[in-house]
């Protein structure tokens, strides 16, 4: 019998103490010796559930019974999170997370204590919920040098941004949806930001690239700024705008990493991943590209894999996973500075001067571009250059204004 | 140090030599072992590669030497292929293998030999290539309870309905294009007949649902009859036409097994996958849908998942991955028989004949339909109904030819 410990009793932590309670006899089977939920840390009460009985209020049970051999922590937050899984892990205790934040700010060290006490600190759960998408990379990957890792990492923002181009919604109408259904919290800074799709694409990164890279080196840049007509010439140009998160070793054996709105062709597989969904396009030098698509969150998606990562903990309980990576730094991070084509906007008092400028300056010959005369917009997809010598050219028109976005075209 | 042997150096098995030898200091350093390539089993002669000393051609050779702890089958084709891997698990050497045909034909009793021996059968490549999707779906799924499994499994079948669909090709002119290129053999039986996609979900089938389907008992369609008209009505409901390997757990506890042309929306993720991209949509009780999506063949994307392959059972030398079922039967197949959406073509030789039966046995209130006065054809989208139910109606048609293609809508 193996005893195992949940702490946090929220929307992933109740789901997982189901999953453990009610489904036991099958993950018992599973692997191989009874699984049996000793505690459950919440300062809540929560009366007339069948495990009531479980309950406790005081870390230092979990921590010192000798019993508890692997720990789920599901609370979120770097504190007391942190805190907690460190002495868990120190205690020879292995330790299992769905909790984005704490990996993102505080892998590396974890794993490492994790190494030095022959335990394992597994958290499949903490990118993408539900999707299988960690272990596969490690595993299944290991034959092959990873040099991409892009996604669409966050549900709350691909379901706004889908309602943009789908139903013509605006912005804060979309927003206000999402919040309705549940999809966006109250304060729903953390994704409509992009910090959430930030905390995940270090995960991946570090995990590709064997670094930890910290969620301040990441250049981040949320969805808040994406307006309805954005969305529209992006579908004239046979594209859509999606969150992305990327990351990409360079030549330089730097990374290039960032978070931003950016505008993807119809002919890329993640330009179909829609709603809540979320989706990791890995490269690999020797694979190529190979995606993994789910639902990136939710209770039973995300329960399932904290349980899936428990179960691993139970086979494994006297051998270690490879899952790991090194310490961060301050120099392991670069622009990618290549030529690129950008999504531009411009605009102006005078459509006619507008016009004019823009023919002078970009040509029209290997450009798509779409002119909006009521709107006194033009929207065009740029030639390959550096983004620093398109910049150069907007700044030299005269009494205009732009916008720029990325793109993966 | 571990040795290994390699059965076979075609297109795969000399991908795999040259990772493992070409890569070896990267490989091993990962495994944490020194991994040593000692024969290639092949009856050809290859002089003049680095490793040409390697070469055997004697299969003896490799099963008499205890120093090989883990044997590669990049053969293929059943026999000798299911000799020699049963001889090597029977001699206490872990075999992977990329051999789809054997694994289908023979999983069952492999996986249950390599139990009794102690040693692990692996064969991640033998469905998707380089796709990791076998491994995911047992070890993170391992909380689910997988329901569904529907893919892409063919890249040539995908690639000839791709350059149907956006490049207007007939069928014949795009297989002879695949086969210029490549991506079709001589003689593409296999492929288009959907024999190659059958044993995949045969394999899929087996893992998700614990029993082994043999690849007789898969009701098995090839694309061969469909044609360029069938590809542009799809177009106008709004779909494409892919070769879709399904199975389903029904209530029943039997299986629904099928490969054949389907008709999918493009508002399903797989309607993306184009050129000769694979896509396995899985659907657990917890996770919902899951895709795995890459290239399905190629020496590179192959050859790195053998390898892969061979990195676990080296870290695993001494205990069991667990991945395994149970025999087929007879009894584990069954129409799934529930009402459904069918996408039917009818002609005549006179359309306003066609034109008011239609009507009359169909009504279009529920209904999208097109209608082509010039070829004399219908094509429309039934409501759900059981497809005994939508026959009895087209028989009832007079003078009247139809064709019906399943959807997934």
């Amino acid at each position: 019998m193996i005893s195992v410990a949940i702490m946090g009793h929220g929307v992933v932590g109740s789901g997982v103490a189901e999953i453990l309670i009610h489904h036991n006899e099958l993950i018992s089977a599973r692997v191989k010796t009874e699984v049996n939920v000793k505690y459950i840390l919440d300062l809540r009460d929560f009366d007339g559930l069948s495990y009531s009985d479980k309950f406790i209020k005081d870390f230092e049970i979990i921590l010192n019974d000798d019993d508890v051999k692997v720990v789920a922590e599901v609370m979120g937050g770097v504190n007391p999170a942190y805190d907690f899984v460190k002495k868990c892990l120190l205690k020879g205790k292995s330790v299992v997370t769905s909790n984005k934040e704490l990996v993102a700010a505080k892998g590396a060290e974890l794993i490492k204590i994790a190494e030095q006490n022959n335990v394992n600190f597994l958290f499949e759960a903490s990118v993408g919920g539900g999707i299988p998408v960690l272990r596969p990379m490690v595993q299944c990957l290991a034959a092959n040098r990873i040099t991409e890792v892009s996604g669409i990492l966050n549900g709350t923002t691909n379901y706004i941004l889908n309602k943009m181009i789908v139903d013509n919604m605006d912005f804060d109408t979309a927003l206000a949806l999402a919040q309705e259904k549940g999809y966006a919290e109250k304060d729903p800074t953390a994704d409509i930001e992009g910090h959430d799709a930030c905390r995940k694409i270090c995960i991946l990164a570090a995990l590709a690239f064997g670094k930890h890279i910290y969620p301040d080196q990441v250049s981040t840049e949320g969805i808040t700024k994406i307006s309805l007509d954005d969305v529209e010439y992006a579908d004239n140009f046979g594209c859509v705008i999606k969150l992305i998160g990327h990351a990409e070793l360079l030549e330089s054996s730097k990374i290039s990493i960032w978070v931003r709105p950016t505008v993807v062709s119809r002919e890329c597989i993640l330009s179909g991943v829609n709603g809540v969904f979320n989706a990791i396009l890995v490269t690999g030098d020797q694979t190529g590209e190979v995606m993994f698509y789910g639902k990136g969150a939710g209770k039973e998606a995300t329960a399932s894999a904290v349980v899936a990562d428990i179960m691993d903990c139970i086979k494994h309980i006297d051998a270690r996973k490879y899952l790991s990576w090194e310490d961060g730094d301050s120099q392991s991070v670069a622009d990618s500075n290549k030529p690129e084509r950008l999504f531009v906007k411009i605009w102006s008092d005078s459509f006619e001067a507008l016009e004019k400028q823009f023919h002078d300056t970009f040509g029209t010959a290997g450009i798509q571009f779409v002119k909006n005369k009521y709107r006194k917009e033009i929207a065009f997809i740029t030639e390959e250059a550096f983004e620093s010598e398109t910049a150069e050219k907007l700044n030299s028109l005269e009494n205009c204004n732009y916008k720029i976005l990325h793109t993966m075209l």
